[in-house]
């Protein structure tokens, strides 16, 4: 029996970095690979209460079908917490923000068209705009976000639909964008018309300061903005939400109804429920100080572990990741079996690249907040020790080319 | 801010279905519309135990990002309960099987290329399709399902990547594939090499026996199978599962973690949990009792309410929905709105049809499960005198054009 598949399928390869972490799965590995956040901020004995209110009050309600744009509080209660002038009717509840961005590709991605990405960027947004078919182009960016000046030339060079932005503690770099960068990159955007899709999974996980206003608020008409409840909540519910202007609203919604009819209405009425009476202003706070303390023993770990390397990284000012390169030399896909023969994982850089020939090799992406404090010490250690045998096999292999190479 | 929309978006226009039942969702009406179990069917107090018992034994777990495959438990369950030898490792677990028809036409369908459906099919599957922009084709049928000469003939005449059935009281005719008819169905599919996507959400919900073995059953290499546990324990948990061949199972397993990453782990674990101890086999043999006198409520009441009138339908033999075809001279779209005033509401069949040139206008879709019994009765008494209602006018315009157009 053959399967004659879509054209799209071709492309739909298992993920580089799901083989890759498959590796990482053995018992006694530290990983400091996946995007999961510390279990230890669930709130797990709040879901049990609010599981039992909603079963106790609402249980007919709460397992039936229900309204493709979600439950109505809970869409009233993203609009109440998003800092701009949000109508709950522009509010579409998604299941996970993964989906808000294969509901974006649908209704704007046709095939051959382009969708304009920060590289390195989020591979799951990757994963979820290939099936549509468009071609990826990675706009330039600095240490303070994508180059305004690239993103125009390139808004204006072909098909692009829209660009794909993360501006607060990027997925996989951790950077954010400055102040006088959106600004910038918002002016852009509205001179050449370009829409722009702003992810905002980590936002709330600012260590010092909130990061500035989304992009969103600054252009409602021309940004679909996504958000998450997986990293101030839990993820394994798969609640997010999308923000979209009215005028496109109706079409990712039909996209939604014909995707799962609705995100589970269970769900939605148990996060309403634990979100009640200011639950996250209390919450979200807590989750903020485990981060930073974790972030800073990571931070810390490199810079006593890796000194006397030429590493570089900066320290994020929130979320989950911190981004390093290693020294010249060093292929971080290479690396990876042999530190996990020490006992820990990471997530090589250059799946994170849209276009696989700028790829960074050096590059790593790391989660400070997924392993124990003792974990991250004891990981970077093992991370450093790999670094320096490997220099050092390459150093001697280069001794022993050269001597090769000489005259006997 | 002009938004370019994809081409597919262009096809995505508001639900015929949704916008007609807008207006039956005024309070005091009798709905026979909506495809909604139950309520009363829903295991309230099993689900708030294993609410309880995961968030207590496993709360970190159901709460965190999980497998794109599925709960490995919960798959196993899915293998065993089926009737056929089905490897857990060919189980995907998804967001309602409303997800499934969309990966499949993901995986599948090419722009133009087709796909063969019964006429009238499921509405859902349409728009599930549609985005991916295929040709959808009708292919005959009788009333023991679709049939197989002109199957083989649409299989063969252009670009079909699958057949899309709903052998078990199909929606929305209620209709069941008898033994023979699946045998020969199977057979020419063989022939042909054309797939089958085999829908089953109502395949428990039989009267007086079991509906014979699934089509996968019998040519397993050659079917994609969706399932639900949305009308046997609850919709709004939104959990459905496919089961595919080994050979095309990473393709639907890539789109899936593209589209929502997984399905909610929290909720897999409690519909494990729920199931656990043989569950369901206690629970959906009251289902069946309740929907089976409640389709005998319908039956009896159409049978005397409809009297003397040339109404048609056969009695669906399990499911949740009756097709009615109503006398010449009543188009069933122009009936609801006098229906709504009577307090009743019914879906029209045109909008089920994949071709509108085909359209049956006498055609309805009644569910006989979610109104209660007095309630039922209530309703088809209202109908049948919108029924008897229209035809009188119908009538009496008849005569004022004769009289109109005769000589003076």
């Amino acid at each position: 029996m053959k399967w004659k598949l879509a054209a799209r399928s071709e492309k739909m390869n298992p993920s580089v970095l799901r083989e890759i972490l498959k590796v990482t799965e053995r018992p006694g590995i530290i990983s400091l690979a996946g995007g999961l956040p510390s279990p230890r901020t669930f709130p797990v004995s709040a879901f049990a209460q609010a599981c039992a209110d909603v079963l106790g009050a609402q249980g007919e309600a709460a397992l039936q079908y229900a309204a493709s744009e979600g439950y109505a509080p809970l869409r009233q209660a993203v609009a109440d917490m998003l800092p701009w002038d949000v109508d709950p009717e522009q509010v579409l509840i998604t299941t996970g923000s993964q989906q808000g961005l294969d509901l974006v590709a649908k209704v704007l991605l046709d095939p051959g068209s382009q969708v304009l990405v920060e590289t390195p960027t989020y591979l799951g947004a990757l994963q979820a705009f290939g099936p549509m078919e468009p071609q990826a182009v990675a706009v330039a960016s600095d240490d303070e976000g994508v180059l305004p000046d690239d993103l125009q030339a390139k808004a204006g060079g072909g098909d692009a639909r829209f660009v794909y932005l993360l501006p607060n503690f990027q997925n996989p770099t951790g950077r954010t964008m400055t102040e006088a960068r959106r600004a910038a990159v918002v002016a852009a955007a509205r001179q050449s018309g370009l829409p722009i899709v702003e992810d905002n999974p980590y936002g709330e996980l600012w260590f010092d300061q909130a990061p500035p206003l989304p992009l969103t608020a600054r252009h409602p008409q021309g940004c679909i903005y996504l958000g998450s409840f997986s990293k101030v909540l839990a993820p394994g519910l798969r609640l997010g939400f999308l923000v979209a202007p009215k005028s496109i609203f109706p079409k990712l919604l039909q996209a939604k109804q014909a995707a799962d009819l609705h995100s589970p209405i269970f769900n939605q009425r148990m996060v309403h429920e634990v979100m009640k009476d200011g639950f996250l202003d209390r919450h979200v706070p807590t989750i903020r100080a485990l981060y930073k303390r974790q972030r800073d023993v990571m931070v810390d770990a490199l810079r006593k572990e890796m000194a006397g390397l030429d590493v570089q990284f900066r320290v994020p000012a929130g979320g989950m990741f911190l981004w390093l390169r290693l020294p010249a030399g060093i292929d971080t896909v290479k690396l990876l079996p042999l530190a996990v023969e020490r006992g820990v994982a990471f997530v090589p850089g250059a799946p994170f690249y849209a276009d696989a020939d700028t790829a960074d090799a050096r590059t790593m992406r790391l989660s400070f907040v997924t392993a124990s404090e003792d974990q991250l010490r004891t990981a970077i250690a093992a991370l450093a020790d790999t670094v320096r045998e490997q220099l050092a096999h390459a150093a001697a292999a280069r001794t022993q080319e050269l001597l090769a190479a000489s005259p006997t």
